[in-house]
């Protein structure tokens, strides 16, 4: 167990939820909270009970379902209406029965939204604060105060914003959270007012910071060098408008960069697998640029660099992959030189130093495909199909006749694809028919039909993932669609690619790869 | 013009383009080039000349095809080889011929990387900068020096790092540019490195910052706020890895909250159009969530601020949209109160605000739909179809009786889709065929066909995208598909929304929608 000196608060469930998009089950919110603790934050706020059914259901749940190893589940909620007690207020009595042991409270310290927005007295507001904290403390619980807008309060009105930290700090509050709610901060400014706070009230601060400027995770570091001791911040960054100051980026500046040990031991090496499985979670495709955790964040592209990354690898990258759970990955591209795909192919098993001739027409290949619209830097199963019939080992199972798909809404309202393929497997004609969900479904169905007769371990791989994207002709070409298609065997996974004007088209090139890729894993002989 | 005393310099076209997944042609850099101009940079770096043929040909098409307003076109190379003269080497006469008038260098200045990567000596690497700033210099260019690694190479020998800088700026380097090139460092350890450089050396600096840590842009202004006058971003932060610092946060950052004039008078107001369109060309999906100006930049959720922002908005946004050309926008969710719904309605030309009963029942339909996979947030004009029903003025130009979509792969390779439709239009039956290039294009065919004999404006409204998201169910339910259709008629766009297990299901939904919309804007009656 790490000590309380420093707080890891994750709000992905509560401020990550608001982003736009996003509509987490409180499954979804139990499986999150799980692997935050996996991470090894100290703190998982998890909603607002009693202000909708799902957080009221969350906390509920929690108490029998969530098992935390490191993290305590933490309710927010907002300090007492004006003119009842603390005691009294069915607000303040959720967040107490809402079985968290730690209670996080939003309070206004900014005057003018306490006077426009909240509509009471700036003294008003220092009572609630102090009553609802006092209350909360008295019944066993851990507070922390959100003070929201208090950079802008701070500007307008300095006196009264340090007058609501200091309150809440006398009043108990274990920590003093200075929120940048509407995200218009920069480091410099963040560190100067921080450490005014620090220095005028004596109390411990915390930061919660928006990424309206695209600071927020240096927002967030410049308050920890200025003295703040909890950082609130999301997994990937989710939250409202532009997001929040990104977990997955502060955590791993303040370990690596700044030397300071905010995780249990061994769990920043967690921190690749996390982020992409919350992702998953949340429904939203992991952002393959983010810092750290991105499978772009160690991917080197330009053929300049690739051949000196033979030398060395550290000369390159700012940290070992390894220490955040990701990989060093080559990119296969039009502007890579030879090295590049030299280096790619050694990733995929193929030597290909020894011969130049072969590795220009790999490279020509690879390079007059990618400009009718293939990608192979997120397929690597077609990438290994090409290179292997460039190397004269081209992998084939069957021979294609024809297929045809078709999806009819009848005049009873009910909706019926199907699909017929017609195959040449080991010398046998097969013609099957699949009904699916939709055209591609129906395909693939038909496709494996065919096939699982005489290649049974076809059974145990299955579509996990299928994406389309329309790539515009910007130079008076047509459009084209670009299929991804992800396959696993309960083993691991691969993906495959297909181009063409027809989606279904493109979508067919990626299926037969992907069964043939399946084949090729399970060791079938062709 | 504005004077020289502080350089917006962008390299979207040279080090941007280094991102995963782009690949642009030489029309697609022209195109971005103007983009670039009409924002207002000072400088924009074209790529490389007689490195790869695609950046050659650039270079001599924009001599004759792109007209720089503002902007001075810049071409990045290498200093010369060791142990040949500037003169002599033909790298460096492909910079000289490029007809650029401004020659970035890139040159070494970590002495590890000089003698692993470049294999050459640390004298012989300041006599090849010396030689070659000297040379273009003389040749009539002006000259940047860009410092790869330096911020490691500091670290490393600092000496060293100095004494590249020095022998730039002796030789006649406009600005020495500190490249931050594996993108590790934080803002306190830039601060700090500028500023001892800037003491130390006397050097105009500038600074390249790419985004591994996430502090790209925090970087880069903590840079200009130690002394450098010239900063290197990419639009919308590509670059490779991670990517570079985005110049569409740098500058608003500069503008409007340093109070630095760094653009052209009027300019930061084309910031989003120009962000978006340059999105379009690199054919990357608008990252929805950037700063200032993403379609979420200022979208607003939280029923808690929905209805405090009717009070004043300039209490919930740190700046005013509009400066940055883009607008404030309330978004329909799970989350949100009744207060953004009767926003949203009133922003769409409906005055909820009499009918508490009505609003409730827009609020849970909205509700039900976003649980069943919808998604209103992005496809306003499905929002309004459903509101024009809840009001009972349901928009109807047809009745659907069915349809049917085929695509077939004939066994001489050729493929054909096919649709056909089944409708009732102003009381009449009618049937109509529609081929295409896939089965929701030969729908969509379809669907007009039989509708433009009675309708003809609708000849001039298209599709001008279509999107398929496949929502994972989490908690035990089927996959579903949701579809995105962008329509125009010329005047405008809109997007409509269909959901589905089936994705020829959703996108009838989708397309039905949009058709229906494109009539509704058109004026026709029912």
């Amino acid at each position: 167990m790490l000590d309380d000196s420093f707080h890891v608060f994750d709000t992905t469930l509560r401020d990550g939820a608001q982003r736009e998009g996003v509509n987490l089950t409180v499954a979804d919110k139990l499986a999150i909270a799980k692997l935050l603790d996996e991470f090894g934050v100290g703190f998982i706020e998890g909603g607002w009970p009693g202000a909708n059914p799902k957080d009221t259901e969350f906390f509920q749940r929690a108490q029998t379902e969530l098992t935390l190893e490191h993290a305590q589940l933490t309710a927010f909620g907002a300090t007492r209406r004006a003119g009842v007690r603390a005691a009294d207020d069915p607000q303040v009595a959720a967040l107490r029965e809402s079985g968290a042991p730690v209670v996080t409270l939003v309070a206004k310290s900014d005057d003018r939204h306490v006077e426009l927005a909240l509509r009471t007295t700036l003294q008003e507001n220092l009572e609630m604060i102090a009553d609802t904290v006092s209350h909360l403390r008295d019944s066993g619980r851990r507070v922390f105060l959100d003070c929201e807008h208090f950079f802008d309060g701070y500007r307008h009105n300095p006196d009264y914003a340090l007058s609501v930290v200091r309150t809440a700090a006398e009043a108990g509050a274990a920590a003093v959270v200075l929120c940048d709610t509407n995200g218009g901060m920069l480091p410099a400014d963040i560190a100067r007012v921080v450490t005014e706070v620090g220095e005028r009230t004596g109390a411990r601060l915390g930061i919660h910071a928006q990424d309206d400027t695209g600071c927020a995770v240096a927002n967030t570091l410049a308050a920890v060098e200025a003295g703040a001791t909890h950082v609130q911040c999301t997994a990937n960054g989710y939250g409202e408008r532009v997001g929040n100051a990104n977990l997955f980026s502060v955590v791993p500046a303040l370990v690596l960069k700044h030397g300071r040990e905010v995780l249990p031991e061994g769990r920043l090496r967690e921190m690749t697998r996390v982020s992409q499985a919350i992702a998953e979670i949340v429904n939203i495709a992991p952002a393959t640029h983010q810092p750290y955790v991105g499978t772009s964040a160690f991917a080197h592209k330009a053929g300049l660099h690739a051949s000196a990354i033979k030398v060395d690898p550290d000369l390159y990258q700012h940290t070992d992959p390894a220490l955040v759970g990701n990989d060093m990955r080559m990119l296969v591209s039009d502007m890579a030189g030879r090295a590049s795909i030299e280096l790619k192919a050694k990733e995929l098993g193929f030597d290909l130093g020894g011969d130049r001739e072969l590795l220009g027409r790999v490279v020509d290949r690879v390079k007059s495909m990618e400009l009718a619209g293939y990608s192979f830097e997120a397929a690597d199963a077609s990438l290994e199909l090409l290179l292997r019939e460039e190397l004269g080992r081209p992998v084939r199972y069957f021979e294609v006749e024809s297929w045809r798909t078709l999806v009819e809404r009848r005049a009873d309202g009910t909706t019926m694809s199907e699909a017929t393929v017609k195959l040449h497997v080991k010398g046998e004609r097969v013609i099957a028919t699949g009904e699916g969900n939709g055209p591609v479904n129906a395909l693939d169905r038909a496709l494996r039909s065919a096939m699982e007769g005489v290649y049974t371990a076809l059974a145990d791989v299955e579509l996990s993932d299928y994406k389309v994207r329309i790539l515009e002709g910007t130079s008076g070409t047509d459009a084209v669609t670009r299929v991804l298609v992800g396959s696993t065997d309960g083993h691991g996974g691969w993906t495959t690619v297909g181009v063409g004007e027809n989606v279904i088209d493109a979508s067919w090139i990626a299926l037969e790869q992907a069964v043939t890729y399946g084949l090729l894993r399970q060791g079938y002989e062709q």
